[in-house]
C-alpha cells in the first residue's frame, strides 16, 4: 500500500510513519507547508517525496491511505479532501473540532467507501483491549457509572501549538481529555447522551508558572485549562469527567478511566477488576500483559481495516463523541 | 445546662450523650417511643428520667437544649417541637429529607432566637479544621472545582432503618454521601448552586450479596445504592459528586473532598496540599495532629454557641444542601 | 445437648469450651485426672461437676457428646470409651498415634452409629472454606500438585509435653505439620496415597538455644524437629510437605498448602489464586473476607452434624492420613 | 590458546564466545551443521574458519579447547571425540541425557588427561560464591535439608528445540530445573544420594496458552512442563526440588535454593543468611556484592583448569546429577 | 527486702514501684512532700506508710534500699541521707545535677559500701543487652567512633518541672539527651575524656507553638531546647551528641546510637550491625528479640546487686558522665 | 571566550569541557603533563591545541578563561599563573590544600581583577538552588544548628591520586567531604567560625578489605579515612561534620547537610521541610523538580560571572573553609 503522510510534526514521527514501516507498508511522500520540516521528515525515514500542500500530494500521488497529523483544526478539509481522492483515511485525535466537522466526515466517509479512522491510541493499549474483551464477554454486567480523570499538575505543552484556540480548538478537554472521554465512552459500547453539564475555565495558563511540559507562553494561552463535566445516557449510566492542563493536584498526573457495572467493576490505568463470586469479594489483576506499543497496534488495526469492505463505527463514535464537547464547551 | 436527648440509638449514645457528659452539661432526659430503649439508655449513662412522646419530654422537663438523634424524617417536627418549646436544637444530619423542611427548621430557629445546629462532624476533625484555617487565611486562593466521593463497595448498613426510603428519605446521597457533600460545601463557603444534574439508581442493594456491614434485606430495600451528581455555583465553581452504598469498587472505601484552588490544592482525608512557591512545585502534609474526638468538638461547639446570640448559618446552609438534595432526586 | 469435657488444657479452654457455651451447649462436667485443674476450669465456665477418670463421667453423666482435648497418646481409648458410650466426638488433632488407632476409632464410630469430627480448625477458616468452595466449583481443575509447609524458626513449645514421644506421637510432624498435612489433603480431595518417602530428624533440638515459644528441656527432648516429606497419589498428583519445629530459617513462620491445577493455582495463607482467562494471565485476591473464629465454626460444624444421621468422612480421611504418617515415621 | 566452538546458538554468542575473547583466549573456528549460521557467528565476531561437522573441525585444527553449545542430546559424542582429539572441554548443561552418558565422558576425560568442565554458571554468581565460601568455613554447620526450586508461570521457551524431547531429553528438570538441582547438590557438597522419588508430568504444555518466553508448540509439545523429586542422601539429608517450565503459580518466577544446616540456614536468590548467635537470633544479607557475569568467570575458571593437572570433580558430579534425573525419569 | 519509695511522680509509679513488687520486694513506705500524693499512691499500691520528709522516712523505717524519684536538683541530698542510714540507692537519671554532686555521691557509696545505681533504663533494653554482648565479644572491634542522638520535633513535656532550670538542672541535655549520651558512653566502655566543646541555646522554647507533649509554659521556659556537643577520649575515640526538646526536624523523633569499629559498626533503635567477613560486607539485624520490660530488668539488676559486695561502678561513670555535662554547659 | 583545560582527568572530561563545549565556548588548548593523556582529550572533543606546561600554554594561547583540573596540591600555583596572565579561572574543588594557599588565591584575584570559582558543584542542584532561595526568602529564620553528612561504607576511590597525601593533601575530609562542609556552609551564609574542635583518623584504610570504589592500595593509603568535626560560629550557631572514606555504616552512603531553623528546617538530599504554620507543625517536600547538569549549571554561572566585573565572595569563602580545615587537620 502507498501511504502518505498529512503534517510531519512529533506525532507523525513517533506514532505513523515507524509503525507504517514497521507493518510493511510503503510510505511514498509527506506534506507539510513548511519545505524544510517536511524534507527533513523525509530524510529521515527514508521517504521519496515531499509536498507543501495536501492538494499537490494528493494530485502527483498514488495513495491508498494518508495518514492526518496536522493541528485539529486542519482536520476536517485535509480528510474531506483524502476520501475525494479515494485514501482510506487514519486522522490524529480530536477527530476535529465540532459535531459538524465529524458529521461531515462520516458523511464524506460513506461517499467514497473508504475506511476512516481516528488516532485514539489508548484503545489499543495491552490493558484496554484485555479489558474490552472482558466487558464484551459480560464479566463487568450492565456499565451504569463511568469516571474519565485527565489531570495534569503542570503540564500545558511549551511546543506546538497546543495553546491556540484557533488551531486546537481547545486544551483540556479537546486536546489532553479527549482520550480519557473516547476511552470510557468506547468501553461503555458508546451510548447515546441525553444530556449533558459542562464547566469550562482558565484559571493558571494565563499567569506564567512552573511547567513540567516545558514553559506556555501565559500571555497568547486561549484555551482551557480546565473542563469538567456529567454526561448522561439514554440507557440510565452517567459518566464523569475531570481534565485539566494545569491544577494543583498531586504529585502524579493522572489518566484514568473508572467503570462499574452490575457484575464488576474496573479501573485503568493499570487494569485492576473488582467482583463478587463464590460469596466473596475479589480483587483481580492481570499477572503479566505482553508490552506492545499501542502506535504500532494502530497502524496494523488501519491497515487491516483498509483490505475490507468499510464500516463506519469510528466514525459514527466520532459525532457522539464531538456533540458531547460541543455541548460542555457552549456552557463555558 | 439542662439537656433532653430525643432518640436514643446508636449515635445518641455514642457521639450525644457521652459527648454532654464529659463536656459538663447535665442531661436529664431521655426520649424514646419504644420505653424499653428509653430506660436502657438512661440506665447506662445515669439519666433520671425516660419519656414516650416528645411532647411530653417538653412539657414536664424545663430544658436549655436537646439533641435530636431520630430517623431523617421525623428530624422536622421535633425540632419544630423543640425551638417551639425554648429548647436550642443540635440536630444530627441530614438536617430533614427536603429543602422545604430545612427552610421551615431555619424559620423556626429565627422565630424562637434559638441556635440551631446540624451533626455534620466530620467538620470538626483536626485535619478539617486546619484546612478551613488555612482556607480562610487564603493558601488555596479561589476554588473553582471540588470533588466530593463517599463509595462504599458493600457498605449497606444491616442494623437500624437506613434501607428505608420513607423513615430515611434516601441512602446512599440523604443519609451516607451528605456528609462529604456537606462538607465540599462548608469548605468552599457554601456557594450558591445555579444548576444541578443527578444520577440516582438502585444497581445492587436489590439482589442478595456479600455485605460488609452486616447483612441487609434486598427485599425491602427501597432506597439508592448509587448516587452521583454535578453542581455548577454562581461564583463559576463546580463540584462533583459520587457516591454509593454498594458498588463495584476497590478494596478500600473512600471518604474524601478534593479541593481545587487558585493558589493551591487540597485533599481530605488525610489532608495533603499542593501548591506551587518560590518557583517549585510543593507536597505538604501536617506532621502531626492532635487526635480529637470530632463528635466531642461538636457538642463543645454547640453548647458554646447556646451562650452566644444566635446565628443562622447552619441553618442557611441546610437549605443550600437540602435544595441541591432534592434537585438531585428531582433526576432519579 | 450435654456436653462432656475430656481434658481441660489450653486447648479446651481456648478452643472448645467458651465456643460450646456460645452455640448455646450445655457443658455439665468436665474431667481432669488432676483434680486442682478440672476444678480451676469448672470455676472459670461455671461447670457444674468435675471428673478425675474418663469412665466415672461416662457413666455419672448422661452426656450426648464430649469433647477429647488430652494428649495424643490418650485419645484413641477415650474415644472409644466416649463412642461406646453414646456420645458422639469432637477429638482434638492430631486423631490419634497411628493409622491403626485411626482405623479403630472409625469402626467404633460406625458401630456406635455416632459422629466422629476431629479438630483441625484450619479447615474452617474463611480463606480455606472460600478455596473449598471455588475448587469443587472446578475453578482449579485436576489438582496435580500441593506443597503443604508448617516451618517454626525456634518454635518448639515450652510448656505442655509437646517434646514428650510417649506421650504426643512426634513434634514437627504430628503435632504442628499435621495441620497442614491435613489441610492439603482436604482441598485435594483427600486421594488415596501409593507411595511415600520420608526424613525425620532431630537436629537443633537436642541442644539449648533460643526459645520463641518458651523455654524447652534440650535435654528430654523426644520428637523430631524435622520432618519432610513427598507423597504420590493414585489420581497422579503428587505432595511435599516440610515442616519443622525448629530449623535455621527466615524471620516469619511459615503455614502454608500450595495447590497447583490444571485450570488455576491456590496458595494459603493469604489466599492467593492465579489462573488464565481471556487469553491472559490473572492474580485474584478476596477483597474482604469476615474475620470468623474458626474453632466456633468447628464447634458449630459439630454439633449441627449430631443432629444427623453419621457420616464418616473424616474419620475415615483419619486413617488415610495416619497411613501416611506412619510411613513417614517409618523411614526416620 | 587455541579455541573451537561446537554450535553457535544463542548460549554460544551470548555466554562462551565473547567470555573467551573477553579473558584473552583466541577462538579460531566455529562449527554449525547450518553453514550460514556458523557464518554469521563467526562474521559477528570475527573468527577465521567455519565448518559444518565436528570431525572436520577437530582434524583440521589444532584446538586446546572447546566449547560445547549444541542440543542436549548431543553433548556425549561431541564431548568425547573432543576429548579424544585431546581438546579440555566446557560443555553447556545439562552434561548429557543419562548417567551412562555422564559417565562415559568421566572416563573419557580421564583417559585423555584432561579437563572437562560443565556450563552451570549459577555455580559462578557472585553471591553463590559466597555462600559456598561460607559454607566452607562451616557457617551452616551440617546441611540436612535442602530445597532447590525452579517454578515458571508460563516459561515454555517459543523458541529452540526445548519442547523436542528427543534432542533435548527432557523440560522442566533436564533443561531449566537441572541449574537449581546442580546447584543445591554443589552447596550440599555433592552427598551420595541413596534414594529417590520423582513426579514428572505433562498438564499444562500440550494446550495452547499464553507464553511469556514467545509462543511454543502445543502439539509438538513432548518434554515435561511439571518436575518434583525428593532425594535423601548418604548422610542423612534430603532434597526437594520442584519445577515447572508452566503452572499456576504467583506472577514472579522461582529459581531458588534453601540450605538448613546445623548452625545456620541460607537462601538464594538474593542470599539471605539466619542465624543464633550471642543467645540471638540473627538474619544477615550481603550489603554490596560486586556485580559480575557469571559466565565471564566460567569461562576463566575453565581456562585456568586447562592450564593445570586436570580434576575430575565436575565430571564425576555430573554422574551423581544424572543418576537422580534418570530415578526421576523412570517414575513418570 | 524492706523498699522505701522517694518520690511518687509518674516515674516511681509506672517505673519502680510496680516492677518492685513483681520482683517480690516489699515497699513498705512511700515519701512526698505533699501529703495527699503519696497517700494515692500508697494507697494504689498497697503500701503501709506514707511520709512528708525524707529523713522522717530513714528514721521511723527500717530500710534495705531506696529508689529516689525526685526533681534532679533534690538527687544528690536525698542518696547521701539514704546511702548514710545504711540503704542502698537507686537513684532516677541524671544523677545530680553536677560532676561535684556526682563525686560526692560516689564517695558517700563507698563509705556506706552501699550500692548506688541510676535509672539509665536504655542500658536494660533487649537489643541494648545484645549490643553490649557483642561489643563484650570483640564483633566492633575498637570502637572509635560515636554518635548519640535525641531530638525531638515538638516534645517539650506539658507536665511537672522539665521546663524549670532550678529544679531540673536543664532540658534538652541534662533530662533528655542524658539518656542517649549515658547509653553512647556505656557501650564505648566509658572511656576517659579529653576534650569536650558544646552548644547549647534556647531557641524555639521561648515562644508558644505546637506541643506534641502537652502545652509548656513559654513565659516560664528555663532550661535549654537545644543542645550539641563533641567530645574526645584519651582512646583517640570522638563522640558526637545532639540534642533537642523541640527543633524543625523531620517527622519521627530521634533516640539513637550509632558506633563505628574497626571491625564491625552497629546502630541503636533498633539494632543493626555492619560487618566485613568472608571478603564481602554484611548487614545483620536480630530476627526476635524478647520482649522486656526494661524497668523490670533494671529493678532486678539493683535488687540483685544489693545481694552481693557493691561495686562502684556506675557511680564512677556517672562522675565521668557529669563532667562532660558540665563542659557543655559551661560554654553555653 | 577562549578557554584553556588544565589537568584532563575524569573532571574535565565529565565536569568541564562538554559543559563549555554545550554552553558555546570556545576551548582552544588543553595542557597534561603527559602529552599522551592530553592529545587524547584533545581529540575526543576535537580542541586544537596541546601543552606539556601551563607555563607554555598561558604564552602562546591568548585565554580568557581557564578550568583547572589537577590535583589539590596543584592548583594554587597554576590558578596564580593563570591570573597573572589575565585569564578568568573556575578551579575544581577543594580549592587549594591550606588556608594560606586559599589567601593568597583570593589576593591574585583581586589583583588581576578576574573571576575566581571554585567547583563546589552540588551548589548547582536544583534542590539546592531551590533551598538557598527559600533561606534567602526567610523560610528557615534563622539556622542556628547544621550537620553535614559525607559517609562511605567502602568509598576509597581505587583510580587516582586520592589515597596519596602528598598530591591531595587529604582524604575523606578534604578531598570528599569538603563538598558537604562547603554545601553546610554555603547554605548558612558562610558565618565566621570561632571554634572548631576535630578528629583526624587512619582505621581501615591501612588494611585491605572489600573495596565499592575499585581497589586501593592499602600500603600506600596515607590520607585520613575518617574525619569528624564540630565548629562553633560568632553567630551563635553550631555545625557538625562526619566524613569517612571508608567506615562499617549502613548500607547506603550518606551525603547529606541538615539545617535547623528558628522557622524552619531542612535537609539535603532530597529535599525535605520542616515548619510550623496555621497551629500545625508541615512536612514539605518539592514535588517536581526539574533535573539539571549541576556541572552544565556551574559553567553557565562561571562564563555569565566572567562577562561582569568580578566579585570575590567565592575566593573569600575558600579563605573561611580552608581555615576550618586547618583547624580540624592540626589536631590530628
Amino acid at each position: 500500500m502507498n501511504i502518505g503522510i498529512i503534517g510531519t510534526g512529533g506525532i507523525a514521527t513517533t506514532a505513523h510513519i515507524p509503525q507504517y514501516i514497521a507493518a510493511g507498508a510503503n510510505i511514498v511522500a509527506v506534506m507539510n507547508r513548511t519545505r524544510a520540516r517536511g524534507e527533513a521528515a523525509a530524510r529521515q525515514f527514508g521517504i521519496e517525496r515531499v509536498y507543501e500542500t495536501v492538494e499537490e500530494m494528493l494530485q502527483n500521488e498514488s495513495l491508498d491511505a494518508v495518514s492526518v497529523c496536522t493541528p485539529n483544526a486542519l482536520h476536517k478539509d485535509q480528510v474531506l479532501a483524502a476520501l475525494a481522492a479515494g485514501c482510506h483515511v487514519l486522522c490524529e485525535k480530536p477527530p476535529g473540532i465540532s459535531a459538524n466537522e465529524a458529521s461531515e466526515m462520516r458523511e464524506a466517509a460513506e461517499r467514497a467507501k473508504r475506511t476512516l479512522h481516528y488516532g485514539f491510541h489508548y484503545r489499543h493499549r495491552a490493558d484496554t483491549v484485555l479489558l474490552k474483551r472482558m466487558i464484551e464477554a459480560g464479566e463487568l454486567g450492565q456499565i451504569y457509572a463511568a469516571t474519565a480523570v485527565a489531570l495534569r499538575r503542570r503540564g500545558i505543552p511549551g511546543w506546538g501549538v497546543f495553546t491556540d484556540k484557533e488551531l486546537q480548538g481547545g486544551g483540556a478537554l479537546l486536546d489532553h481529555g479527549v482520550h480519557m472521554l473516547d476511552l470510557a465512552l468506547y468501553l461503555m459500547g458508546y451510548p447515546k447522551p441525553i444530556d449533558v453539564m459542562g464547566h469550562i475555565g482558565q484559571y493558571l495558563g494565563t499567569r506564567p508558572g512552573v511547567g513540567l511540559m516545558g514553559t506556555w507562553d501565559a500571555e497568547t494561552f486561549s484555551v482551557e485549562d480546565t473542563a469538567r463535566a456529567m454526561v448522561k445516557f439514554e440507557n440510565g449510566a452517567s459518566l464523569m469527567f475531570d481534565g485539566s492542563f494545569m491544577a494543583n493536584v498531586g504529585p502524579r498526573d493522572t489518566m484514568s478511566v473508572e467503570l462499574r457495572g452490575t457484575e464488576g467493576g474496573a479501573t485503568l490505568f493499570p487494569l485492576h477488576l473488582h467482583t463478587e463470586a463464590h460469596g466473596a469479594l475479589f480483587d483481580q489483576t492481570p499477572a503479566h500483559l505482553e508490552h506492545v506499543d499501542p502506535y504500532a497496534v494502530q497502524i496494523q488495526a488501519f491497515l487491516e481495516a483498509c483490505r475490507h469492505e468499510p464500516t463506519y463505527e469510528q466514525a459514527d463514535q466520532a459525532v457522539i463523541l464531538h456533540s458531547i464537547i460541543d455541548r460542555i464547551y457552549e456552557q463555558a
